[in-house]
């Protein structure tokens, strides 16, 4: 029986004719192997960023439906050029946007989530032999209106893709190698990895690791596809994001990520009662805030402090919510400490191997690093500390868990 | 009533982000008058040659399929980008593509056919207040692909959509002030129309008139469909192309028309026999050559020379089609005068005021200017001459017919 594989480009690998031909060239010889391929790509290089420009050149807050109206333009262009070079490459293949495709969404306009797939007419093109090349990012909400799918949406379709087709694997082609121990930019003693777990996965990409957003990742846990994360244009093996199989708990230490993009905010002499997290960190939510790491300790025993990670990006936004809040609920102070980064160890060998933490801490401690804040999950410890610290971190806790001499 | 009117832009009228802001304030005004006003926008500027070029830099043949998809992003740009532009001027708006507006086409890729108009979104959208924006040059074909509708789609959009809601008016707004008596670029004494009946501006089209291409004005035609060829940097009225109404007959030359861009072929001595004609003309038709004036003229008993003209861009492609004909009939020989221009003069008038032809030539023959072919409609009468006296016989006739002098 015919395999199925969903192959996804992002926006660097058909940045221009020539990296597109590369790319149709790529998945010509993947189909000459055989299988039923489905293609999703994303929009070429810079254009998203462009349409971006051309919405904000006629009004600073362009309505959201009209903004997936534009964007999804992008995907477009990249479909039906990557098509027209598999023709020139004698390679049957046939264009579909995101509401062609079947792939439905809900109506959160620029962060829509798909809500089902009907792939009758991806099925009936590829009974016919042809390559699809399905519009990533995109869906259709249920007033028959183009919705994007926000950051990481072509991943997303991909994969989503992937589990409506059942498709065998899904390859996730990026412009690096695979998933590494570390960003080898900051760690030249890196390795990529060439495999790792969904779990796994899952809390580097919420650490700060950029190789793929977290929620195509549970998609593809929830769905168990396997996933391939590996170069467009190096024909080794990248690295294999599946299941969790036995023998990969040997290793105690996966990978290592890090968030430069943080900042540290605490609301100081709480009033200690019911309700008082939940007006916080709701007042954030309302305009999409996201909070990470939330200690709370007792300052006194009526009253709390509370501290808190954001974004810094996020923190222009967040301060005046804060004001108000501190107001309401009477709090003595906030303050803010804007430079901070944050650092994760991960690892499923963490479960079976007892003191990672503690290693970490020492290892820390020994490089002179002050932890400000800590988290941890069963697979995961990750620390708050100052921005400054962040690099060496990194490569002092690479080291010392044995990383720098993985095959 | 609300009155509906249907407002065309063309792609010079949302080239950049100031344009855009413009003809939205323009609309802003018309939908304050209180008419429900559904808008049809082509591709920003240099947009779809930009495409084209695209494409080409893939492959010298591209799919049609795939390059409708691609071309058709670039409407869908306008139409979200001049919404946002209404948004922002406090005027609700929403912007559709050509199939989310109901408007279906056949599969003849890159040059369809509109095939039918299913409002139903429109009026749902107009009925809530929104000035709706359409997408045009483009619709769905029965297969759900993007089609687009060839050279003065957008206008065709506009007629169309103009009929299937039953419009009070389309105005179709444009680089120019209206419909002139001549190009004004040629004749400085040009004057704009204030009206021209479909019948006429049909022939002017016809005659090589850039301003609306046939297709559209045969719409409007057959649904009585007002047109308002106006432009959209001035508030002045343009030119109205309405139904023959009394007192058009009272000028005998509405307006002259040139088409420089023609070439001259003759095929002499055929065989004098039935199914040459069909032979020549069947052959061009198959590769999409349109021929325009026919001369057939009896050299002998026996044999026939038949002259006509073509496109001067489609000669290349001619010549080798006539050579094969030329072989199969045992035809002598094949003359091409390749720089020829046809001029036209076109009156509703002249059905009721004889002699006008012979006025034509003999101001020609007075200018010294030959006269190579002739052809005649009941309100058309054109002469096909050299390239190099085009100019001259336009201003000759011009200033013969009265129409310098027409206020």
């Amino acid at each position: 029986m015919l395999k199925q594989v969903v192959m996804k480009f992002g926006g660097s690998s058909v940045a221009d004719a020539e990296k597109i031909k590369r790319v149709a060239s790529r998945i010509k010889v993947a189909r000459k192997l055989g299988d039923h391929v489905v293609v999703v790509v994303s929009a070429p290089g810079d254009t998203t960023d462009d349409l971006l420009e051309m919405a904000h050149r006629i009004t600073d807050s362009p309505s959201e439906r009209e903004l997936d109206m534009l964007l999804a333009t992008g995907e477009q262009v990249s479909i039906a050029l990557l098509s027209m070079a598999l023709h020139s490459f004698n390679t049957d293949a046939v264009s579909l946007t995101g509401p062609q495709a079947g792939i439905y969404a809900d109506a959160n306009h620029t962060r829509a989530r798909i809500t089902k797939i009907l792939p009758t007419k991806i099925h009936s093109e590829l009974a016919k032999g042809k390559v699809v090349i399905v519009a990533g990012f995109q869906g259709m909400n249920p007033n028959q209106d183009i919705t994007t799918l926000g950051r990481g949406g072509s991943d997303l379709t991909a994969v989503a893709l992937a589990a409506a087709i059942s498709a065998d694997r899904c390859e996730i082609y990026t412009d690096v190698k695979g998933v590494y121990t570390a960003d080898p930019r900051v760690v030249k003693e890196a390795k990529k990895l060439d495999r790792i777990s969904y779990d796994e996965m899952l809390e580097l990409a919420g650490a700060g690791s950029q190789v793929m957003q977290a929620r195509s990742i549970e998609v593809a846990k929830k769905y168990n596809v396997e996933l391939h994360v590996r170069s467009t244009f190096l024909e080794d093996e990248g690295t294999w994001i599946v299941r969790e199989v036995r023998g990969m708990e040997d290793v105690v230490v996966s990978g290592i990520a890090f968030d430069r993009n943080q900042a540290k905010l605490s609301i100081l002499e709480i009033e200690d009662r019911p309700g008082v997290a939940a007006k916080i960190f709701g007042a954030l939510a309302d305009v999409r805030i996201n909070v990470d790491m939330i200690i709370q300790s007792a300052a006194s025993g009526f009253s709390n402090d509370i501290s808190f990670t954001v974004a810094r990006t996020d923190l222009k936004k967040a301060m005046p919510i804060l004001e108000k809040v501190k107001e309401e609920l009477g709090a003595k102070d906030i303050l803010c400490e804007e430079k901070v980064a944050k650092v994760a160890i991960v690892g499923v060998g963490m479960r079976s191997h007892p003191g990672v933490a503690a290693k970490m801490f020492q290892t820390l401690a020994k490089a002179k690093i002050n932890i400000e804040m800590i988290s941890t999950s069963e697979i995961k410890v990750a620390c708050v500390l100052k921005e400054e610290d962040c690099e060496k971190a990194v490569k002092v806790l690479h080291k010392a868990f044995n990383l720098n001499s993985k095959s």
